[in-house]
């Protein structure tokens, strides 16, 4: 739980970067206990937000999913009581994820490092694209990632934005925030526009207050992250998103990732650019 | 129902193309009475597939679209029982669509002007891209409208490629077939590329034998289309897709649109393009 995140030295493993290989090892060091954030690990492979919820409440977690394509693009949606996705058919989807968090009635149960045995017949699982898989692309066009320079999670925040609503699900857009440098906004905007499966570009550019944060340095999840000189934070849709659904429309039983720890996948960050 | 498709003659009202005005007026021609292919028709505004489908239905219909997002972009789905979407919130999708097709367990019962008298409080509605938004991007990038010129319905083919399953839905892809001239194939990429939401990139282009298509005369929904020299045939994945998934599921009851007899929307096209 306390290991700093690994950072660019990951990059440095023997399997090519984006390659299943290179999941696979990043999966492997998670499932024998690294519980660290996956922010700048595995460089290349498409990671992803987790929520897990009984098929009774599956159609209204998907129709708020496809509602709210910017924070809620869905990767992957399992059959009920499945253990793995198409995105990783080796994975097992109740151990592979360096935490999780388990909600009875939209009230955080417990943390634990894995599922297994609260697993059940009827859970319907969601992979949810997550802005990591985009921080390749800034890094390759030259924008600054603060929060891996910074060796910390990357900055969320709970925003006064609401979701549109489907059924019993229902709550505020939750955004992750990247300080860029001012003169940089511009190709952050442009490189993430064209990876909307895993949020896209920028919902918000500016003053946090315009969003309803009130605190850059108190985020509600992750680390903060600490703006340079000339940078103006960037506020991007984020997965954790239907975590805060959870917590306003108290589904009898949830598991999600930890915000963070993210499920890395097989599938290389390329697969969801549009030309 | 014989009335010529209404080509570009539709451009020359008093309305800005793609504007809501032109949107409305065109649908306001389909109550009136006009049951013609709508290729064409309102350029500019996004044209939608329907599917309605009982809700204990809408889950696999849901998640069937989830899975083959290349045949199946969904834009909008609607609440049990809705007769309008946030793609046109005037509109009824009840009577502004040209015809409607009415399925009783995967048999064709009925292709009446309007569903008024059919409408149940458990219908769930879904809205699907559909190709002819971004033929006005291919014919602004010089790409010829084969079947525009010569006033037909596009041609659709049901081919031997599987859509991957969902619950009780599964069935073949279904694509439609524009003639390219041979050195524009490339842009007609790079154009429909950039539009994931209404189809996207080819799914084929070339011999119509490796997808299963055995003669291009004979489509098996709209017109037949004439390839002039030098052209070949290229292949979108289309929103009749769920038709043909209906009539392999056999659900006990379906309302879909009549194939090239869209919803026009409110929506301008270059909403949909990926920037």
């Amino acid at each position: 739980m306390n290991s700093p995140p690994r950072g660019a030295g990951w990059a440095g493993t023997a399997d090519p970067a984006g390659s299943p290989a290179s999941a696979a090892a990043a999966r492997a060091a998670v499932r024998a206990g690294d519980r660290a954030p996956t922010a700048g690990v595995a460089p290349g492979s498409t990671q992803a937000n987790l929520i897990s919820v009984p098929r009774d409440w599956a159609y209204d977690v998907l129709l708020f999913c496809q509602r709210n394509p910017k924070p809620c693009p869905v990767l992957d949606v399992t059959d009920a009581g499945a253990v793995s996705t198409v995105l990783a058919p080796d994975a097992d989807l109740r151990t592979d994820l360096p935490a999780y968090r388990v909600w009875e009635h939209g009230e955080l149960a417990d943390e634990p490092s894995e599922v297994t045995s609260l697993w059940r017949k009827d859970l319907v699982t969601f992979l949810i694209g997550c802005s990591f898989t985009f921080e390749w692309a800034l890094a390759g066009a030259g924008v600054p990632l603060r929060h891996i320079e910074q060796s910390r999670n990357v900055a969320m925040y709970v925003t006064d934005v609401p979701c549109r609503p489907a059924g019993g699900m229902h709550g505020p857009m939750v955004v992750s925030m990247r300080p860029v440098p001012e003169e940089s906004v511009e190709t952050a905007v442009r490189v993430t526009g064209r990876m909307p499966a895993v949020h896209g570009a920028p919902v918000h550019t500016g003053d946090p207050a315009r969003i309803g944060i009130r605190n850059l340095d108190e985020p509600d999840f992750g680390d903060p992250t600490e703006l340079r000189p000339g940078d103006v934070p960037v506020f991007w849709a984020c997965g954790v998103t239907p975590q805060a659904a959870v917590v306003s429309s108290r589904p009898p039983f949830a598991i999600t990732h930890s915000p963070g720890r993210m499920f890395i996948t097989d599938v290389r960050d390329e697969e969801y650019a549009v030309p």
